[in-house]
């Protein structure tokens, strides 16, 4: 009996729109979730030998976590950047992890593009103007910025930086990037440092994974060689930037503007930034489609298809931290 | 002395954004101003044997002004569409006619795909609700629609329909387009049929010029066949789109969203779309950048020196009308 009976798949603390993936799941595996209302009385026992732990959304999974599952081999991943796995106690205690891979590239690439145009187009701003019913009355209203043509530096050149680059070139923009590797398979000028990366374009799109070394690695130089005609776009993690030091560059029109979809205590965003016409905001959603739910789906079904009938996993994340 | 004299401009009531122009022109030319304050005495009588009117901005140029300005033999038109020009009146006189060309095309190519972008990913929209202070009281968001892949019509692949194709190329769209005439030479469907373009695709994007037989030719039957699941940008000409029916269609729901540069009757914007959230309303500004303003400069006075000097004019419209 033991032997057909649906493997164990533990959940940990899963964001609600990610309903719908468990009964999907529920039909090939013993979905077991800890925050069952009302409490499943044979969790304490199976949670203790399930070996795949599926963490959708952005709760943290720490050592303690790990500790208290203590038969999980595998972390299933759902997300592109999975800064909030404990990486290092994986690595430790031998567990792999997997992450939503590219299910979400092209989302997030995209609105990367969307909001590097509606900062130098002013886009929302020209759309809080006309509904606000000034067009008649100010007939006059502040130019924007070219798109086309721009220099575009791209800081990290993984799945979403290669799609974003892809998209400017369409525009004829010039693309430069920076990366923990050379990427020789490229079109791409590669720039090791930051700072020059930053001087040398009008547009830097943030799209690296946030690490122990790119926590706030765009730093006050970076942004201040980007200088007052450049803006940056970050789709990524709020902690790449360091956002005190964006807060006021942006406040003293020391950098030209933001589109941000990420900061670095969501869901607060600097108040400072909702007075400002020069930056667009948006609540952690450049991933956010039923597409790439659909896609993202996939990804974790097959990861945990993989695991249990020990087939290479679809996204494993090389532990090199 | 005659003829080493700088030849006579004649302006046509310029916008305020079009000064800078006026005194570039002063160097090389004559500028008769109708509206200078106060009224230049010799202007009755040198306006009368000008040969050159120069129309920035929409101010509509009509019969009665050609037949003012009897020996104008060239109209220099600063926009992409020229339709406030009496084109068919230009004909019987035989006055030749420029336009803008394409001054100001990478601009408002630009400026469509980021108004796609913003309807289907909902990034203005994303911005007020940020703005408002929603995010941490109501996590969830209302998800839009993915853009990379998606199939896009084009209604006109002139200077700015080829550009938006290009543009959208980059996202891995798939384009089809309806144009007067078959493009040979690109890598896209043609669709003879707007009705037929609208229900093959999911984003339409209007960019041909308005003229008789492009008035409301976006009409009822072609933004249903487009359907809920289709939106619709219009960086061309309001009058292009039957704005009535579309106001319908959007508020009942039964089109997906418009991402709308211009109006039928601008600077008035319908009060029913004031109120929407799927739509990104902008006042009439896709081609208003510093650079389309340092392009269009160029076109113009290129197109007044070439006629002085007997060249060949840079935009020369063909009166086919």
């Amino acid at each position: 009996m033991a032997s057909t009976a649906p493997p164990l798949l533990l959940l940990h603390r899963l964001p609600e729109f990610s309903l719908p993936f468990v009964s999907v799941l529920q039909t090939e595996f013993t979905v077991l979730d800890p925050l069952a209302d009302p409490p499943d009385p044979s969790f304490p026992a199976l949670s203790s030998s399930a070996r795949v732990v599926l963490c959708v959304g952005p709760s943290p999974l720490t050592s303690d976590d790990l500790d208290r599952y203590n038969a999980v081999e595998c972390v299933v991943g759902s997300s592109a950047g999975i800064n909030h796995i404990d990486l290092a106690a994986c690595r430790r205690r031998g567990v792999r992890v997997t992450s939503g891979g590219d299910a979400f590239s092209d989302d997030v690439a995209d609105y990367a593009v969307g909001l590097a145009i509606d900062v130098l187009r002013r886009v929302s701003a020209a759309d809080r103007f006309v509904r606000a019913g000034s067009w008649p009355v100010q007939k006059e209203y502040a130019l924007g910025s070219k798109v086309g043509g721009k220099r575009v530096g791209i800081v990290g050149l993984g799945g979403i930086g290669l799609r974003v680059a892809k998209r400017f070139e369409g525009f004829g923009c010039i693309i430069s990037y920076n990366s923990r590797h050379v990427k020789s398979q490229v079109p791409y000028t590669y720039c090791a440092n930051l700072v020059d990366l930053a001087s040398n374009n009008e547009i830097l799109v943030v799209c690296c994974a946030l690490t122990n070394d790119t926590y706030h690695v765009i730093n006050k130089d970076v942004m201040t060689a980007l200088g007052k005609n450049g803006i940056i776009v970050n789709i990524a993690r709020g902690a790449v930037i360091d956002e005190k030091e964006l807060v006021e560059l942006l406040v003293r029109g020391e950098i030209g503007g933001a589109g941000l979809d990420v900061y670095e205590h969501e869901p607060h965003v600097p108040d400072e930034m909702l007075k400002l016409d020069n930056v667009v905001l948006s609540p952690h959603r450049a991933f956010l489609t039923p597409d790439s739910f659909a896609a993202l789906e996939k990804v974790v079904v097959g990861n945990i298809r993989a695991f249990f009938s020990e087939k290479p996993l679809l996204t494993e994340i090389e532990l090199d931290i």
